[in-house]
């Protein structure tokens, strides 16, 4: 009898997992429910869509429905959403828009997401407000901007969708104010990395408001304000962008359990709590590299990645999801900021370490050679093992050799292995020491 | 009684140590022997300084012979030959040119560098003929181009030199020819970066001659021709680069044991046979990380972080100088080209590995991101234990990610380890799956 492998949510976690099955066992029938329409598509991609650097929205979709259905066999039923899972009878319910069907699965995927979080403003649903959560939105936003011509922007977070999207207003000639209640954008880089980004973005005329809540929105039925505590200030266009939160409601009905973060907690193959059911993507914890932990870090390498191995798993080799760094990088206008595991000594002292960490900055090239960058580089390490616990990287250029960080934490490299890494050197591309060199044997000094 | 540490040669290991040691221990007498006058200065800039895009040749002076005596408190004797060592009296006897001394040590390094091949061509002493093997012979260069304004160039060798050379020679218009007796360029970065390259150099101009001798220069006192096998060639200017060789005579004289490579033997220390006398740089060898055997692989971040060991390792802090991985890059007009470890099979095979290899073609950013390169990956492990041994990265941006395969390698990382990393990712940078993991994808696929 064929097998059945039912996936929810046809993106990155589930459009991997689907594709990755089906190629390994052909026989495997593989139905994917998508409650939108599109599927397998670039999220990250969509402010570079509204900044016009993308030409169509088309053009983020990695792989079209119609490739998915004839190329490579999959049943994706996209427009129906799943809307009730029964693990004791091994059947999801689902609902077409007209009606209501049970599907039975011998596995099941949830790959359901998140959500961005819509805080509790006044105005939220005026035009011209708007979160950044799907491919519809982007489209809005960039119908919007073409037909105002907003002259004022208030984007409502300074994390990467806030940054992205600040340089993609700008672009068009609007005046972005940038909203953050913490103190610093970009929490999750540090400060190190947040104090080179803010004087970037004030020196791209982006007006910054830090530790500065918004609590709404004006307008009569198109946004011209949003309200701070004591003021209000002219806004033709906002956008929130706060953060997002896992899509965990189907899974907590069915009986699948939540982890500390609140996200799907799964094992090190991506299983849940319930027998034949796994969850990935943006809707499941994964494991930390450094703290061996559970941490929700929703990006779409692991969606990819964890999809991939369950759709591997499911056809009979079992194949560990892999553990995260929580590495990632961003670009603010001509900067590009990175990080890789644990960036700070509060962090790391809750982990359970004993941390010692230095900031240097150093050329991305020979100090004669044209046109080299300056890189500001953060590396923390633990005081007892001298474990390599995590970094950052900013600077015009060369942030990706957070990489080679992020690999370091993978092999759990001490701070002097570290430190005596052949890593390339040549005057167009690097110092004779990498900048990463010069931070580990800055810090291996602090070690001893 | 005050301990005397001596340095013989003034470049890169050997004044990371002499700097190192002095900071560890003011109290060490720390003197370096250098019979020329340039000392710290970057050799690999030197073709960067011949194409313009270096004002000075004072700016590839990392310290200056001045700030080592004042500000480092180094006792460096500039003009000042070491023409014998002997170990037994622990004593070394020095040139001035106008007379000869003797200088004891407690602990001696010998930092004596390499010195360009000279093959056995008629006319290698025609004015306009040239290697590139110091910092005169490079302002050499660049006054004879200045001077002379050629129009023809004869370049003889592909390796990092002939490449760099040819770039620099283009810039100032002159017509390259590079021969090359291989059937390709930059042979250590086997054949898929050198097909690449190869494709780019003739796009820019280059005239690639590939498995053709040269056997000589011809000319009245200025080379005007280059001799091939069945031609002559004209040739306004002429450089040799076909690889160094360690000078090792001094040490050779003086009982220190010389490698299977030729170059001087050292352990993990720097240590040579001879009772407290090291050996760094280019004319050492070092320990490869994949095949842990000795290595020459003469290059600038080598040849520092050894001199840096050896001097906390004779103030009494024994300081390993670290593995190497063979890594390197080089830039050849709008491309990086990227090595480390093994890179091809054969050499694997040889070293006793039974290799598996891919090469995959990516783009180094999201495919509907701007301006994103072609990056051509070659990654091969070994299929028995599935350690990677090594890879090769070429592209018009992404060479540098070749130290995430470098950092591989010194953690013994296997493919699917490797697989797992979690890279960074934003569209500006890099596709999802980062080029490396594609590699790692594939080639973990073909070790099943």
């Amino acid at each position: 009898m064929t097998e059945t492998f039912v996936v929810i949510g046809g993106d990155a976690a589930g459009m991997s997992a689907a594709s990755k099955a089906k190629r390994e066992n052909p026989e495997l029938d593989v139905v994917v429910f998508e409650k939108g329409e599109w599927v397998s598509y670039a999220a990250c991609g969509m402010p570079y869509y509204v900044k016009g650097a993308v030409d169509e929205l088309d053009d983020l979709v990695t792989v079209t429905p119609e490739e998915f259905r004839t190329e490579r066999d999959v049943d994706l039923r996209t427009g129906e959403e799943v809307v009730d899972v029964d693990p004791n009878a091994a059947v999801v319910t689902v609902d077409t828009g007209d009606e209501t069907y049970e599907q039975s699965y011998d596995d099941l995927l949830i790959g359901t997401g998140a959500s961005a979080i819509e805080p509790p403003f006044d105005g939220l649903d005026l035009d011209g407000v708007f979160t950044i959560h799907d491919m519809d939105e982007a489209d809005a936003i960039e119908n919007y901007v073409a037909h105002h011509d907003p002259e004022t922007a208030a984007i409502v977070g300074g994390g990467y969708v806030g940054v992205e999207m600040a340089e993609a207003l700008s672009a068009h000639g609007v005046d972005v104010h940038l909203y953050e209640m913490l103190p610093h954008v970009l929490q999750p880089f540090g400060e190190a990395v947040a104090s080179v980004v803010e004087e970037h973005l004030r020196e791209q005329g982006i007006e910054l408001h830090l530790e500065t809540a918004v609590s709404g929105f004006r307008g009569a039925d198109r946004v011209d304000g949003v309200d701070l505590e004591d003021e209000t200030v002219a806004a033709d266009i906002a956008i929130v962008g706060v953060g997002v939160s896992p899509n965990v409601d189907l899974a907590a009905e069915a009986g699948v359990d939540r982890g500390p973060t609140g996200a799907i907690a799964t094992d090190e193959y991506g299983r849940t709590n319930v027998e034949n059911v796994y969850a990935a993507g943006d809707c499941a914890e994964a494991r930390h590299v450094v703290t061996g932990e559970p941490d929700h870090v929703p990006l779409a390498l692991t969606a990819n990645r964890a999809g991939r191995a369950i759709g591997q798993t499911v056809t009979g080799e079992p194949t560990p999801v892999g553990d995260i760094a929580g590495t990632a990088i961003v670009k603010a206008f001509d900067l590009g900021a990175a990080r890789t595991g644990i960036v700070d000594e509060e962090r790391a002292r809750e982990a359970g370490f004993d941390p010692v960490s230095v900031t240097i900055s150093a050329s991305s090239r020979a100090h004669y050679y044209p046109d080299g960058a300056e890189l500001t580089v953060t590396l923390i390490a633990d005081r007892e093992s001298e474990t390599v616990l995590g970094g950052t990287i900013v600077g015009r250029e060369g942030a990706k050799r957070i990489d080679t960080l992020a690999t370091a934490l993978h092999a759990g490299l001490t701070v002097s292995e570290l430190q005596n890494a052949d890593l390339a050197y040549a005057p167009p591309f690097s110092p004779v020491w990498d900048p990463i060199l010069t931070a580990a044997k800055v810090l291996g000094g602090n070690l001893e």
